[in-house]
């Protein structure tokens, strides 16, 4: 197997993301997340025993990404809508989204259901795409954020820090609810990451993407983590655009493009709280669901771009309740 | 009385604003402000004799939120008018918005008028809402921002050191008049404030308002300060969007969100600056008279929102003379 | 001749630039750039031999304009279409865009080819407009700008130390093709520095310009460089707006706004490549060409602005193949 690029490929998501996870040890009453050590590991509390905050969040999302991406929210035009969105924009999208951000690794210890994912996962690959990627990190110090209702408790830790093979010290863990403030911003941050893992899903060679951009809605906080959740995939399924920059045929991409964006779901126009409750769990759910609203393949072969895919602001402010 | 977070009530604004006023000495030239010493207290001149900037006022507005708050300026559309706008999130919006930005300290001393706002007034509680928000700051610096078209004059200068009851090297005073680009800027930064002046003169509980993002578009400079406080405040009138995240239950919020925007107010339609001269003084002005154009109440407790409110782009773009 | 500001003039480009052109240096995996050094001169490859990036575009374009101005990608609407836009801010405009961005050296050496651009023009006035704005940089680092195809030869790197009358050591020099992301980014922050050119040409006074504020969006990276010339320029001259804030009467004004955006040239609604291939060399285009597409005037004088010109998304999606 070969590598994109060499040089992109010493880049280690857990060291670049490092000044980040400090920089919520430094600014933590301003962000309003709780720092802790639990036996020498850090847990940074994001918005389940405290408040956390929208900063929290994309401070969450950029250390999700291992460093490798800018994140920023702004308000912007929703065909007509106007409404706080995310941005993410990356040259590094398959480190970034796939070997970091992902949350590909379903954590259950004892007590503690999370959806882990975040740098850690380059280290261990737990639901990595490491087979198709073949990015590894190797890093002493490991960061893993957490989707999660509770802290992890000592035996969780205790279960992280051997899964990922790190001194206690060197341990880093975000923990953030699904429906809080960071949660928010975070999951609304994986829209980029969501049209690369859906074209995984469709057998496509990462190694031709070069790099991305990607837009979402942020969901107002729900009122349970179940309705959080569906915000949160309502606002990528419906809400988000991304774009993506890429080295193929342009007869290649036309096809694809239309292979992309949720619209063309059996699945469309549903809220996502129906899909998952038919499921009844987040990880038997037909990975094809997963998609963006609306695709930019941009080919840097050809200099033509393929468009797809339509915001539904409409469906949009049903599901946030706006 | 209770603290909404002992955490929180410990971020000092005057401390947290302190880096940011460095920033001004650091980057005088670029920024275009002028900054002396007048006997040991630190003058920043950010519009008065110097001609200042946008970016000087992004960073007038952020010392003057007590750096508890996120300034940011960009192109938005407003209703099919695409304008710069300038955008405030915080996670701190009492302490920012209320203790430290609102201009509520009318300054008057020998030939010096000015309103005064920023962090100082979280220690004097001159105009704050110390008794409802039982905020006080014990900060040996003091930053106080003028909107003023003076200088302050040696006298004044005295007047506010022992107001504010610090060593003269210890205070720092920012002064940008009305009609200047750092006075644009820093004014439209109040949307979210005046949403929150709002809500305390409507008697709201305070304690409940978690965390806020306003937008509002930036008037360009007029050309005399009462044009632009004219503008300013049709700016905010009818071109603000403010989103309070707040915990309260749905009824009350139904019906609160309908008192807050300016569009239910007797003097709707109207130019600020003919409500203005009818009153004859800005601190006479009904209080109920400041509102944003547009409101999201946003109940973390039941994941419900609640809007009123509506842009007007017709009115804005003939006060701004666009 | 006078100087506009003498605390302005002391501001170095070269200097201001040199923070950024190290970031480029500490982050070059990150922004996949490649940094070598060529006898002793550092060459900054931002596009030739490698990917690059958009933020490295961004960055290309700060280190471009002198350090004296802001430079911020993000997704914003054009008349009902949603695309990346790159704004620019700055209360330096003459300086940033004219002395140090305006791409005004055509340097042809040996195999090299490339428009000569940023802050060290401001060291040697090459195609600058230091007869109309009198400034000069007494700078000892200097560093240029290359929109070029190729890295620059031994021989042209030695014809650059000479030209900008430095050591080698102090030389950085930045090179990006037209058709790469970062070559994108780049041109698309000329936005507001094509208003001031086409000011000049019309013999405007550039003294009474106060500072500016542009958005163009940003074109896909095209299959070839001459196809990214075209891209590039219709993205200017059919999607940007650029806003002066200047102290002139109002007459003037008015008339003069009218000159300025591309609808009211006889080339109207042509694509810039067809244009281009008429006067078939970028130097010899008539510099009235060069045109933002809708303009701001807002006169500081009076208070009263000025608008002319007109976003056509249409022939934008058109030219960008969207």
């Amino acid at each position: 197997m070969s590598f994109p690029n060499a040089q992109q490929s010493k880049l280690s998501p857990n060291r670049q993301a490092f000044p980040l996870v400090n920089e919520f040890i430094l600014k933590s009453k301003l962000l309003r997340v709780g720092v802790k050590k639990q036996n020498e590991v850090t847990v940074i509390d994001c918005g389940v025993q405290v408040q956390g905050s929208w900063e929290a969040g994309v401070l969450f999302a950029a250390v999700c990404l291992g460093g490798l991406a800018q994140v920023k929210i702004h308000w912007l035009d929703f065909s007509g809508f106007r409404w706080p969105t995310v941005e993410v924009v990356t040259a590094h999208p398959v480190q970034a989204c796939l070997a970091s951000q992902y949350a590909g690794w379903p954590i259950k210890n004892g007590d503690l259901t999370a959806m882990g994912s975040g740098p850690g996962r380059a280290i261990i690959h737990q639901g990595s795409l490491y087979d198709r990627n073949g990015y590894e990190d190797y890093s002493k110090t490991a960061v893993i954020c957490l989707e999660s209702e509770e802290l992890p408790t000592v035996a969780a830790v205790q279960y992280l820090v051997e899964e990922l093979g790190c001194e206690p010290k060197d341990l880093y863990i975000l923990a953030a609810p699904t429906a809080s403030l960071a949660g928010s911003v975070q999951i609304a941050a994986r829209a980029l990451e969501t049209g690369l893992s859906k074209l995984a899903v469709l057998g496509y060679d990462l190694e031709r993407i070069d790099s991305g951009w990607g837009t979402c809605p942020l969901p107002p906080v729900a009122g349970s983590n179940l309705n959080a959740l569906g915000r949160s995939n309502d606002g990528i399924l419906y809400g988000s655009t991304v774009l993506y920059n890429l080295k193929d045929n342009d007869e290649t991409l036309d096809s694809l493009v239309n292979q992309i964006p949720f619209c063309f779901s059996r699945e469309y126009e549903r809220p996502f709280i129906e899909i998952f409750e038919e499921y009844g769990d987040f990880y038997n759910i037909d990975p094809l669901v997963f998609s963006p609203a609306e695709v930019w393949l941009c080919n840097l072969n050809s200099g033509r771009s393929f468009h797809a895919g339509v915001l539904r602001p409409d469906l949009l402010r049903n599901s946030f309740g706006i």
